[in-house]
């Protein structure tokens, strides 16, 4: 038996998202398990490091999959790069221990989140930003970064209404870089729940629009609302960059 | 009347080039026409620096139109902004000098051709690159670039056989710049003719595999003759990056 790590960038722009579906070939997953069948002429279930939204991108996406073969690491990467649309690419397949598992394993991940601050137009990395042009307080912004850092019950900044298992993550980095018009969050944490890092990303800029103030990051963690966080910022901002075991 | 300079950005990758065509709305300047036409109910004409070929894009290409109007430049440019695909982008629209034409009035021109020199995937710029994985002999392609700067008869370089202008152009720098994995050609001139910059380009290409020397550069100067140049590159690698006047 091997098992095969592949380390994965793609263009979200026209998926549904990571996830296989039923009866639609159109996610991440889907795409990249019918390639890999092909290659071993039965169904391959490959388990991503998780899941990434319709729209949502990624630079560094691990998964990996098991499977009695003499097909070598090289040989899957060559196949992959063969037969994936341009916009799903293989940076790399190795073989690793057969105890690794791409979620379960995974100590922490970084996302990264890109606001186009400008009414100029940014038309060729218009696919990997959010646009948002009003004028923003960007040490009122830090600020709130501040207060998000540390272990905290982040159930305020999850959409899943029905989150039965625990709620409390904790964010080791977050980073906010500006660089010309482009304002760029990067977060580092041991876990991030259902939309947690566009929910974050919609409170800031609703506070770096001076809609809200950067202390009511905190009462968020106390008593936990979604209904009182800030809003989901959209998905084509958001790439998963990087993810590490 | 009045004279307004549009600054453009554009991702070329859907349209069949700058140029209108009849009964195709598919050209930057058909889709530019258009939005003018309905804001100045009447046919508008734009006259651009030049062509774009299908696929080549543009960070900085400059077009004009003269109009008998009160609307203002900030009109203009608010109305083109809301109503151009987001693969068009206005950057700035001025009244300028009547007698400026965006084509005559050039005096040089910078164009870019980026190619991705590398078996992995860029999967977030693949449009704008051309994917080129053989190994290149970077210090070859640095000569065969000094070997094409200055002024000299580019008809060697040109797809156009029944050219019957001067074929004679200034290159005034031609760099070659090296970052990760990328190779990116950037050529100002006082003019391109048409397909120069991607024969230049593919010339260099065909230097830098060893499937030709530097030193065959110049007898093309001598002795025009398309055959003897090397192969157009692959129009989304190029990129017109500004146009001076």
């Amino acid at each position: 038996m091997k098992n095969f790590r592949l380390l994965l960038a793609y263009d979200g722009s026209r998926y549904r998202g990571w996830q296989r579906l039923t009866n639609c070939d159109l996610t991440i997953q889907g795409k990249i398990e019918s390639v890999l069948s092909k290659l071993f002429e039965e169904p391959v279930t490959i388990v991503g490091s998780g899941r990434t939204d319709a729209g949502v991108h990624a630079r560094g996406q691990v998964a990996n999959f098991w499977m009695e073969t003499a097909v070598s690491s090289e040989e899957v990467c060559a196949y992959l790069r063969r037969y994936l649309p341009e916009d799903i690419g293989v940076i790399s397949v190795e073989e690793t221990d057969l105890r690794f598992h791409s979620r379960l394993s995974a100590k922490e991940k970084t996302y990264s989140y890109r606001v186009w601050n400008s009414t100029l137009p940014n038309v060729f990395e218009r696919r990997y930003l959010t646009v948002f042009p009003e004028p923003l307080d960007i040490k009122a912004i830090q600020k709130g970064a501040e207060a998000l850092i540390g272990e905290h019950n982040f159930l305020s900044f999850c959409s899943n209404k029905h989150f039965k298992k625990s709620p409390v993550r904790t964010i080791k980095d977050f980073r906010i870089e500006q660089c010309d018009q482009e304002i760029r969050f990067l977060v580092t944490a041991n876990g991030f729940l259902y939309n947690m890092m566009r929910i974050m990303a919609g409170t800031l800029l609703e506070i770096g629009m001076g809609q809200r103030e950067w202390q009511t990051i905190e009462p968020l963690f106390i008593s936990p609302c979604r209904e009182k966080a800030g809003f989901t910022a959209p998905a084509k901002g958001l790439c998963l960059e990087e993810v590490r075991y």
